[in-house]
């Protein structure tokens, strides 16, 4: 075995870490303006930072119980006769999870919000420094999460293969087993960010709308509005942390969920049979470097240039590349000959061809995103002109869009489920959900800009600063709005791929015997109508959770203006900290319940009905799940760019409308709408579908032990 | 073989014939009141027969065409050596299929059209006489629907005994499978009705409100409103005749399915080995005459009396009675012993069990759905609270109230599903699905006769009568606005059960040799997600028809205001015509695209994937279809009594909110919102599952010829 291969993984994770240490200086480095724009980020980095440690504080009961029953569940070995492949170490690989979990969030954190002042005084000077400034920080975000995840899988299964050595022929099937535990734990923190973060970010965002911009009548990100700072906290720890933390969860449990599926392959190759386990891990490292070259494309020459195509030029130079240097990597890891995976055949050769399929089906989600979400196009148009009957029309029109925008995304997946599995198989389906995750890194860091953009504007707001500045942060603001929503079809793509991989390695281990989920067979049935409400009530509860916390939030804001005098003379100041305390505490009392559905649902459902009901149950989660999260992501983008439509002025029926018109109140009301829908419970949806069928393949060698 | 018991369903439907006429010639008899009157009523006439007969020209071609393809299929007996068992005369049965659902929606609406003004004059002396006359109107359409069912199947049933008499052994498989026709004739022109009278009625409902009450600030159901004749057309071509023709398919899709299921059973019975057949048609039967004696039940003391109890007290005495009966029927039909279906073994008494399943499965959902959608209930009154700062917290409200309301019914739905295919495998599933839609006549003649109040209700606004007889058609008419929504949570019941029937009815037929549906195959995931996309993209495209014809309609009203003068003082009467036209045209041309998904979806799908594939699909469609059925529908009865709440004033907050306060006003864009989903999409659901598993049904032999 020519071993070194494999730490090839790990050391490109160190090479992340430390060009992130680098970069992360250099942002450090950067002027952060005068005493009062330091003073309002400092509230912004304080309110952020008491989030997180409230988070933890509560995450943390949560891993300690989990850890224990994990290590518990490790120490059965033997259930009716059969063998169980796991070990109590499976609880250390959890707490590895959730710890690189938290700390890519915590990472993010951090440098956003030092980036956020730091692109505020940039913007001041011009817009290329602006740029400079946030996409670095950005790509501190991006490269740090790739980083963690790559070093941690490839080095946790280096110790385990050393820990277990002496088990024999199981050594391989029990490390990876107990790898499992790693992508779990990241996935559990990845959903409680996401749904704390996205509540926290909504009921802030929707709180300081309602009273400030509404009833007081003051504009956005105002110093006077009490609820302004916890507002700019809102997209760190929901855009920012929440979105490190998911994408950190769906990398590290695509490349996990192909070791699964290679670890059943048997070849003879030249790194003693790991060639298929080792290959996501690789690709995935490479994907992380191309990444950090493509970095340097990011740039613009002057204040005309156009911000869009210097992030898609780096965007698609980190694809090409690691598309390029995938083929290498496949033809030379991967053994001449036929490779056998359950019922498929393929050569290796078809295993690149997986890969490119993935990348096109990437591709072809981020194009459909964009589409029914810029501004501009016929989808949003078709808003903008429907706000014209106002707020009834506006919202079906929404809706219809987020309806129909499904259509091409799940034709494409489909197709791309189809040709990847023609391909290769069930790899060929994990294989290519793990190509379109290779470039996570550059994908992040084009997401992670956005926020720290809109944080700059908001401190600019905030410090009274020229007209000038604001602007240059709104430019850059507006493309992060679209980054993000294509970002989010990429990570729904990915997390349907990702979950059929998990999916299939969940029947390998359920069932090696028998591999079917028969939904011909009424139970089988039942569980996918089960597993088929499930993103709805889980929405439920998000969009619930916002309104309920909007609400609080409210009548602080307005007990403040009614109680502190002065406050709108900006002779004294509002207490911020008591918006930051509120929307704390409620993001973290609501997203209790909707995780705990999500993991403790199929625990149930598994142990009651057996793992075929439970396949079922999965299933309808999936489909559901994805149907779920284009929709509400979608309809909730467009709502949002059919609201920023107006700050130009629209056409309508011959008319031009502009802000404060009536059709813009529509489409306000649209966009309120629309908050927790793209920025709650959408996005949860692809950490939702993954998170239980990770739990379920945790327990899958219980329930073949059980035998039901 | 007691060849009588074949004769016994046409002949109960022979019976419901006879009652419905005498019903029907009573009806006419009443009092139509003064010349104003009937000629506002003979407005609303002409108009619903102006749109069936537009509707049945465009139908016509489409059931000639497809009746040429089915005649053509039947000519096919064999496909790659495997016998097909079929015959041309299925384009008999399909034109008869839709031609037995035409004359059911136009029994319904020929009614309907009666009673509303007859309700309106019965309403100037009391209660109990408006109530006797328009449930008396309702049932007139319950009977005429169930009778006109077991007739048409029971008696074609017999006719192709006979037809196809020499063909020996496979003469009981040939009828059924030709009957098939009948059923996919039945449900194709429901699913045309359903969507075209849907966009039709909120067309016009949109239309007339947004010109009317908002812009020119008269009263709904003013006479001045050139949109105000349209929106009483309206509630006869939806919620009558489109109502109509849905339950005519459910009622015959539900009978269809258990006997396709039933033909596989070998049983030595004293009935020639039919009585698994005949089972569903006797219990239909039966559940039709008891309907009938149940609606003596429904009739009132006093003023005082309480209209709901009265509707409640028939229903119960209806379903009571048919499980009674049918304990009888099931221990007379069925033989002693164990019957075999597929790997099933079961006995009579289990068949009964599974009876009782269906009742309590369809007591369940509609209990739930009245629960989330009653005024004074929790959910209806947080929205009612959530309109308290603003459109978008009504509309967020909503939507988690839709959400939330498909958990109880989902797992009621999958408890049912495993109980009755506990006590009687596949036929157990079908059977509970017939036991609870054998009172059919009793549900709709409750369903009927709400849009027959709420017309009323218009003619007595637009003749300018005393106050008391709308007060009178109004109570009748909130009663209505409860017992259609419970209807639409049993209709989406029954399809669902009756989808899995047909379902495992096409299993049987494409794949009797290797039975599976298995999701774990990549391309059956891939059928999966499309099935699951399909109900998003039909509702969408559902809503948007709405929009757009609602556009139009306000363009119109608006013309009609501004050229013709004298229409505010009563002087000049408005061009109803013209916005009746708008409606007819614009239902008519939006409905079939969402059809045309429908009807080739599943024949391109199968020819080229195979049946597998389908069947995913088919999985798919029912499960995304079941919870948008249930989300749509409740989130917009829910808005509707939200907004209703709103006129005997309600507290928010401590303070109290009437109409015209700007709670309110936000309560009416929920409304606003509601009204398609709720009318147009929502209920259409269940007819795409269902016509979409008939499809397959139909092209299933072919499937298996093919082998894929």
């Amino acid at each position: 075995m020519n071993s070194y291969v494999i730490y090839l993984a790990p050391a490109f994770g160190i090479i992340g870490l430390l060009v992130m240490a680098w970069k992360s200086s250099w942002v450090s480095k950067q002027d952060a303006g005068e005493a009062n724009m330091r003073e309002l980020a400092g509230h912004i980095a304080d309110g952020a930072m008491a989030f997180l440690k409230a988070e933890w504080r509560v995450l943390s009961i949560f891993v300690v119980i989990t850890a224990a029953l994990l290590a518990y569940s490790g120490t059965v070995h033997e259930v009716n006769g059969r063998p169980i492949h796991s070990s109590w170490v499976i609880a250390i690989a959890f707490i590895f999870g959730a710890v690189f979990s938290a700390t890519a969030g915590y990472i993010g954190m951090k440098v956003a919000t030092k980036a956020n002042v730091r692109t505020t005084q940039a913007a001041r000077s011009s817009l290329k420094k602006a740029l400079e400034v946030s996409f670095t920080g950005g790509s501190v975000m991006g490269i740090g999460v790739a980083s963690l995840a790559v070093l941690g899988l490839g080095g946790l299964f280096i110790v385990f293969l050393n820990f277990f050595a002496d088990l024999g022929a199981t050594v391989v099937q029990t490390s990876i087993e107990v790898l499992t535990g790693f992508s779990l734990g990241a996935e559990s923190i990845a959903l409680f960010s996401r749904v704390g973060g996205g509540i926290y970010t909504k009921a802030a965002d929707v709180g300081a709308d309602l009273v400030g911009k509404v009833e007081a009548g003051i504009p956005e990100d105002d110093v006077r509005n009490p609820a302004t700072i916890a507002d700019n906290v809102g997209d760190n720890v929901g855009d920012v942390a929440g979105m490190g933390a998911d994408l950190f969860g769906s990398y590290v449990a695509t490349i996990l969920a192909t070791m699964v599926l290679g670890e059943e392959i048997r070849v003879s190759d030249h790194f003693g049979g790991l060639s298929p386990i080792l290959l996501p891990m690789v690709i995935c490292g490479l994907g992380l470097i191309f990444s950090i070259v493509a970095t340097l494309f990011v740039r613009i020459k002057d204040e005309k240039s156009s911000v869009q195509n210097a992030l898609n030029m780096g965007n698609w130079a980190s694809i090409i590349l690691t598309v390029i240097a995938s083929y290498f990597v496949v033809m030379w890891l991967l053994p001449d000959g036929s490779i056998t995976l359950r019922n498929a055949t393929f050569t290796k050769m078809n295993v690149f061809f997986a890969i490119v399929v993935g990348t096109i089906v990437g591709a072809i989600m981020s194009f459909s995103t964009e589409y029914y979400t810029s501004m501009g196009k016929k989808p949003v148009d078709s808003i903008v002109q429907q706000s014209l009957t106002g707020h009834a029309t506006n919202i079906i029109g929404g809706l219809a869009v987020g309806m129909k925008s499904t259509v091409i995304p799940i034709l494409t997946l489909a197709g791309g489920i189809m040709a990847s599995y023609y391909f290769a198989g069930l790899y060929g389906v994990a294989i290519a959900s793990a190509g379109m995750m290779s470039t996570t890194a550059m994908q992040l860091a084009i997401d992670a800009f956005g926020p720290i953009a809109d944080n700059a504007g908001g401190i600019a707001e905030m410090s009274q600063l020229p007209a000038e500045v604001r602007l240059r942060t709104d430019r850059l603001d507006a493309v992060g709005n679209t980054t993000a929503a294509t970002g989010k079809g990429f990570a729904i793509a990915s997390a349907a791929l990702t979950s059929l991989a998990l999916f299939a390695a969940f029947v390998g281990v359920s069932m090696p015997d028998n591999q079917h989920i028969d939904i011909y067979k009424a139970p089988v049935l039942a569980g996918l109508f089960i597993g088929g409400m499930i993103p709805f009530i889980f929405s439920a509860l998000c969009i619930q959770a916002v309104g309920r916390a909007a609400m609080d939030m409210v009548q602080e804001v307005r007990r403040q203006f009614r109680e502190i005098p002065g406050i709108m003379e900006y002779k004294a100041q509002p207490e911020y900290e008591k918006c930051v305390a509120i929307s704390t505490k409620a993001s973290i009392r609501e997203m209790l319940l909707p995780g705990a559905i999500a993991l403790i649902t199929p625990v149930l459902i598994g142990f009651i009905f057996g793992p075929e009901v439970l396949g079922g149950t999965l299933a309808g989660v999936t489909v559901s799940g994805v149907l779920m999260g284009m929709f509400q992501s979608n309809a909730g983008g467009a709502w949002d760019n059919a609201k920023k439509s107006f700050e130009s002025g629209v056409e309508i029926q011959g008319e031009t409308y502009f802000k404060k018109s009536e059709p813009h109140k529509a489409s306000v009301t649209g966009d309120t709408v629309g908050d927790p829908f793209k920025d709650t419970s959408g996005p949860s949806m692809n950490i939702l579908i993954k998170l239980m069928s990770i739990v379920s393949l945790i327990i899958a060698p219980y329930l073949y032990g059980i035998g039901h």
